[in-house]
């Protein structure tokens, strides 16, 4: 399917860092699922911040024109190491996130445990473990499968995204024993 | 000068943060400084995350395409009381950064330190001092001296960095024994 039209919705994954930044597209088409395209942004080659920055804002922009994704999911780690690489993490995402935002695209996060455990059913599962599911899910080519677990990663966000987007509400249960007494009026008596 | 093609330069200067964004813009004429405009956007008001970051993206894109700054300067903090709030100031950062980058702004970024040394000639200065001495410095009428204080660090941060990028090179002194001695031949026997 090489005209983007034929899918009935678009989602990029994104995998923002400041080192190597991973990128997926998965294309829906009824209940079909396929890798779009995948592939990770090398950043450590520029030495300048800004450059890193400015590198990732054009090439999340570019790869929204070029897909005409409907929706963004990045993989958004929510914990770190100490205050310094949350700062240098969170500017990597605020850029794939202005980008984004800069062409209309509505963007969901996912915490990596979230994106393993709607994937793998576990959530402490190994990034190897998530490529190789992804690989069965999406039917990816064998000869795919030393693709980077960075870009990986980012097609779990897309996909996570998809299982996410696409549970009916009913499914999720009442929050509350009111909302299950409004939502079943003849169950209690 | 209400014609921007009459100042020599102008600066902007950014104080990006979660709640409030403050912004100021300096023009530099020959050696004649003065505060073009200075404000806050108020970003609480907003509950979700995203419509801030979207709203600090827009807006510093909407002041660089007004005020068509040569240079932007930020203020930013690289310590924080927690992973969680520097997160999401990276983000707040990195979503401005991102608006100047779009428009071909070249960035300069200041720690609060630096910028209320430069000023006030006190890196532990209150923000009341820093924005009485701005006021001083480039003529800021009375009236205008409730000015909310996130505005006048942004404004801080723009007269920063004229001050750090005017300074002739000779003038910031030798780091190190080895380089005084190899710029001054003459004074050590």
């Amino acid at each position: 399917m090489s005209d983007l039209r034929e899918w009935d919705r678009i989602i990029i994954g994104i995998d923002p860092g400041t080192n190597v930044m991973g990128y997926g597209l998965l294309g829906v088409k009824g209940k079909k699922l396929s890798m779009i395209a995948l592939g990770v942004i090398r950043l450590s080659k520029f030495e300048s911040h800004y450059l890193r920055l400015s590198r990732i804002f054009e090439r999340v922009q570019g790869l929204v024109e070029q897909y005409l994704p409907d929706e963004m999911a990045i993989e958004a780690p929510f914990f770190g190491k100490n205050v310094q690489s949350m700062l240098k993490l969170g500017r990597a995402q605020g850029v794939a996130i202005a980008a984004a935002l800069s062409r209309d695209v509505p963007i969901t996060e996912y915490e990596p445990r979230k994106i393993k455990m709607a994937i793998t059913g576990n959530g402490a599962a190994s990034k190897e473990q998530l490529r190789e599911m992804l690989r069965r899910i999406l039917d990816i080519p064998a000869e795919s499968l030393d693709i980077e677990l960075d870009a990986t990663d980012a097609l779990g966000a897309a996909l996570c995204h998809y299982y996410e987007s696409s549970r009916p509400v009913q499914a999720k249960g009442p929050s509350s024993w009111k909302e299950f007494i409004a939502r079943n009026p003849g169950r209690v008596r």
